[in-house]
């Protein structure tokens, strides 16, 4: 079967071709709707990449262009070719907890969910509806990163706000990232003998964004993001939590609006807000340099972690893996052994070496007598979504 | 020694008198500045009240109306026969972080602190200068719910927002309850013979305001609230955490300023907001009715306390004791029950029995195989005041 996955974003569509599950070529068009917009493709057998800069005005001209380097690769001669079409929805509100193919009402659910999701969801309809038009009889499936959240019972989801909140505005913890963590915790149960319903584990996704997931039996019971992404741990340039008594105090100080709030709160905050860097290569060579901001964003980032670890495994019954992914939790070791420092005496054990070998596929990185395992798992959140697009089709 | 412990609100003045750290008399004045205004007195030893109901237009008649009642009751001649005076401060800001004798000093210190702290500290102000006035030889002395956190460390009391909110806003945590955490944490250091800089304890003040406090050798090293009593657990009419960005999201949705969502989040939300009752006597009665919002807004609570208890549990090294303190924490023992029975693998373990017993004093409730012992000790925040008092006097 073809696959082709796309992650349309305001001004951007990642896409990723696979073919039975292998993935062929990947790429980015970007700046869509500037002058500087440009297509780049990475045929992944043979690492040839081919680029185009080029006037790029909208999404239905990015993807023309995406058929046009399909074509002239060879890898593909038309869209209508594919077996489906699986789009990354980052938003599927109250109503959307499942991963579906394409009907009127998911169109019109993913268009309502927009004024809870302003950011991602009107970009994912462009790309689904561009798509639709380009190859019309080609399958769209969509994968929501909150479906795998739709498990989280009442009492962790709901916000002590009035209770109209939720009936009226669908104020809750939704929650994301769900595809990673899903299949974080499914490569782990595999790795552990056990299968995907039978694993209690501790997902850490840290990218720029970053979130820790409590799954209990293969599935989430609760998460650190919420009723947006910005929620719960400290990120690249998000806050994570903080008192909201500190919104209206500093909205009164500063004289900001709810925009400017929320613009504050997401983009110049987290990491980048405490020391001014939001790579944790930067951070760790400032540390060096004796960057005392440096340390203090170092050292809050894996405290907030510990505490979120620590509260979910104390409401999971037992804890069979904690599991770090996605680019910080993939790369950065010193951050995986800071967090793990403090939890030894939960018998979450990290051995030194193994954390720090440089090795870029899975790997376990708990010593023999930890009773909670540690792995480190490359997520392949787009193998995830051509998997579950394949199924929806089939 | 004779010392008088005030506790000055907006419009009320709570007060108790001690001699030698035994408690003579308590009462209060209420609605101050309004036409139902009255002060009580209750003598502790005879179970004797006193009442007047009179018009009390300001603090400094309701200290006199005190006075009056103090040497009617024959209790005391005159204020200044007092060897000192304790007055409760909600905020101590950045600077005031030790329990201390007033000054000019204090004096500037507290009413700066009043831009973050405006619904308490103008009161304290107002009761301190009261006081000095009625009785100029007697030593005032200031007690502050923050002082007990002033050992939180820097990863743990900072915010990941812009780095500037704190150096020009003295925005981060500040924590409050501090002279409850502190008095009940020292009351189980005794009980469990242990000096009080020896004990790792999780202190949860559960009244109208709820607190957790995690505790080593003695010392708070993180807590729930934050730079304002709001952050934190699910209180009576209080949010806690939420994600921070439903807070602009609410705020254009229904158009509110940032007063009025201070008032939201601080006084419309909570229990109450979710189940229209901030009594846990009624939530229980309301689930025995059936009354679904009643049994998630007590699910809800329980688990957010699981899961503080549970991120504190994971940071300390090991935990002696779990302390329920305060109205809540003392009384409800379906709150206690229902908390601890997620933490039973963690070796906090609650005896069902001793839980449910109806006695008033301190209690141990864990069983014998427990690793963690749990206690209710009544809270005594006034006898701490006084003791702190006399202890800065000397």
């Amino acid at each position: 079967m073809k696959i082709l996955v796309l992650n349309s974003g305001s001004s951007s569509i990642k896409f990723k071709l696979f073919e039975n599950q292998k993935a062929v070529c990947s790429g980015l068009v970007e700046k869509i709707g500037n002058h500087q917009s440009k297509i780049e493709l990475k045929i992944l057998k043979t690492g040839t990449k081919m680029r185009r800069d080029t006037h790029i005005g909208d999404h239905e001209k990015g993807l023309k262009l995406v058929n046009e380097l399909f074509e002239e690769s060879g890898i593909l001669k038309d869209l209508n070719e594919l077996d489906g079409c699986g789009h990354r929805i980052v938003h599927g509100g109250k109503n959307l907890t499942e991963h579906c193919l394409v009907n009127d009402f998911v169109l019109e659910e993913i268009h309502r969910v927009s004024s809870i999701a302003p950011l991602h969801n009107p970009a994912h309809l462009a790309g689904i509806k561009t798509m639709m038009k380009a190859a019309p009889k080609v399958p769209n499936a969509t994968i929501f990163d909150t479906a795998f959240h739709k498990t989280i019972p009442d009492y962790a989801y709901m916000y002590a706000l009035p209770y109209d909140y939720y009936t009226e505005y669908n104020i809750r913890k939704y929650g994301f990232h769900g595809t990673s963590h899903s299949y974080v915790s499914q490569r782990v149960a595999k790795l552990m003998g056990k299968k995907n319903e039978e694993i209690n584990a501790i997902s850490a996704h840290l990218g720029n964004g970053a979130s820790v997931c409590a799954i209990e039996n293969g599935k989430s019971i609760d998460t650190s993001m919420g009723f947006t992404p910005l929620e719960g741990l400290i990120m690249g340039t998000r806050c994570g939590d903080i008192d909201p008594a500190t919104i209206p105090f500093i909205a009164k100080a500063k004289d900001l609006n709810p925009d400017k709030l929320d613009t504050m709160m997401n983009k110049q905050s987290g990491l980048y807000g405490i020391c001014g860097y939001n790579d944790f290569r930067d951070i760790i060579s400032e540390i060096q340099n004796g960057n005392n901001l440096a340390r203090l964003a170092f050292e809050m980032y894996c405290y907030r972690l510990a505490k979120y670890i620590g509260s979910y495994f104390a409401i999971l019954p037992y804890t069979d893996a904690l599991i770090f992914t996605a680019g910080v939790g993939e790369n950065a070791a010193a951050v995986r052994k800071l967090t793990c420092e403090k939890l030894k005496h939960l018998g979450i054990e990290i051995d030194e070496q193994l954390n720090e070998e440089n090795s870029s596929g899975e790997k376990e990185i708990s010593t023999k007598n930890s009773k909670t395992k540690i792995f480190v798992i490359p997520t392949d959140e787009e193998l995830e979504i051509a998997k579950i697009t394949e199924s929806l089709i089939s």
